[in-house]
């Protein structure tokens, strides 16, 4: 078996403003446990805002997203437009309010919303090439901008989030922290993780399921 | 077996300038997996200063290690100056620049370094205590002036690090990235993650052994 390449999209460093740390670490590690080989991208953007994580109220500054997400990179990240479908076999989007503030604005826009311009050409070209996705946590807010009505996919099991995904097209499945949802069709992958997690194993249990999943599908034609 | 609570000491939130956001969150992991509880702490202090992890370069701005290091705990963190030694088993001090830079000067001062004093007064009523220590990667560099002379430790196997470490009362012993040190007299478990690791499994091969003997010696009398 060849070496799978994973592409991972971070949205920053930390669950209130960028890529929830824990889900990041989780998916960086169970790949790599797994013999993958991970290259980290994020959009070198400005965040949509800077929020203090111990009293939750804003700062007054700002941070660009690729540089507090090679944070997490440990410096070994790339510009999201560097990114070429060509050189990966799978993508993964941890979640975290990066996911619907900086990837996209469904955090502010809800069923109105726009995903980051390049964020969405690129895991549009996954979804085109028949190469699989991971998504976690809030991320798969997104799905039906990227893959168009009737996607399958879970946020675990918040009413409103569900109800919104249903109306941007998507077909929403309930799953328990632990658990996946499969679109086979598209190979979508996804997991509830912190939308739904009591704690960082409980979070780790599904994305591990989710990663191994998607490093099976990398194997189907 | 009742429930294990195990204080963490976190330095911020990133490799350079922070704590190393992938041993704190192995850490963490490894913890509630063996069903310990955890209570983050962090000096509330300003970082001695932030660097931009994707160019390496110092950034002219401010930040603050309580506040930072709660991105990692998911906002679970309290000020160190509230951590009571009676509450815990156990304490354990994630590596990263962080703890060369910010719970101690030892980035600077080698081995004329200085432990930041609520740190060192916390690290030592667990030792005073006789209650397990673990550290990882360049943590083990305050060994010596948390117990002082004839503590064992590890920082894997770099000789600078070694001699500095020898030259302020410890014993420096050679260790595999997949093994840890333990000075069994003093209960101080050490393990060299990212002094040595090449990949994110190689580090947790390391901490997880580390974790769990920390675990374990919670039980000795």
């Amino acid at each position: 078996m060849t070496q799978k390449k994973v592409a991972v999209i971070l949205s920053g460093c930390g669950v209130y403003d960028g890529a929830e740390i824990h889900e990041s670490v989780i998916t960086l590690l169970r790949l790599d446990q797994r013999g993958a080989k991970v290259q980290c991208f994020a959009p070198n953007i400005a965040q949509h805002h800077v929020i203090n994580h111990l009293t939750g109220e804003e700062m007054p500054e700002s941070r660009n997203v690729l540089v507090e997400s090679a944070r997490i990179a440990r410096g070994d990240i790339k510009d999201i437009s560097e990114a070429n479908v060509e050189e990966f076999d799978a993508l993964i989007v941890p979640g975290g309010f990066g996911a619907a503030k900086n990837l996209s604005n469904f955090a502010f826009k809800g069923t109105e919303c726009a995903v980051q311009p390049e964020v969405l050409a690129l895991a549009e070209a996954f979804a085109e090439a028949a190469k699989p996705i991971g998504l976690m946590c809030i991320s798969p807010a997104i799905a039906a901008k990227i893959y168009g009505p009737g996607v399958i996919c879970t946020i675990g099991k918040d009413a409103d989030t569900a109800a919104a995904i249903s109306k941007m097209g998507g077909e929403h499945k309930e799953c328990d922290v632990s658990e996946i949802v499969e679109d086979s069709a598209r190979k979508l992958v996804s997991t509830p993780a912190y939308m739904l997690a009591n704690s960082i194993s409980e979070a780790a249990s599904g994305i591990n399921k989710m990663v191994d999943r998607v490093l099976e599908l990398t194997q189907q034609e």
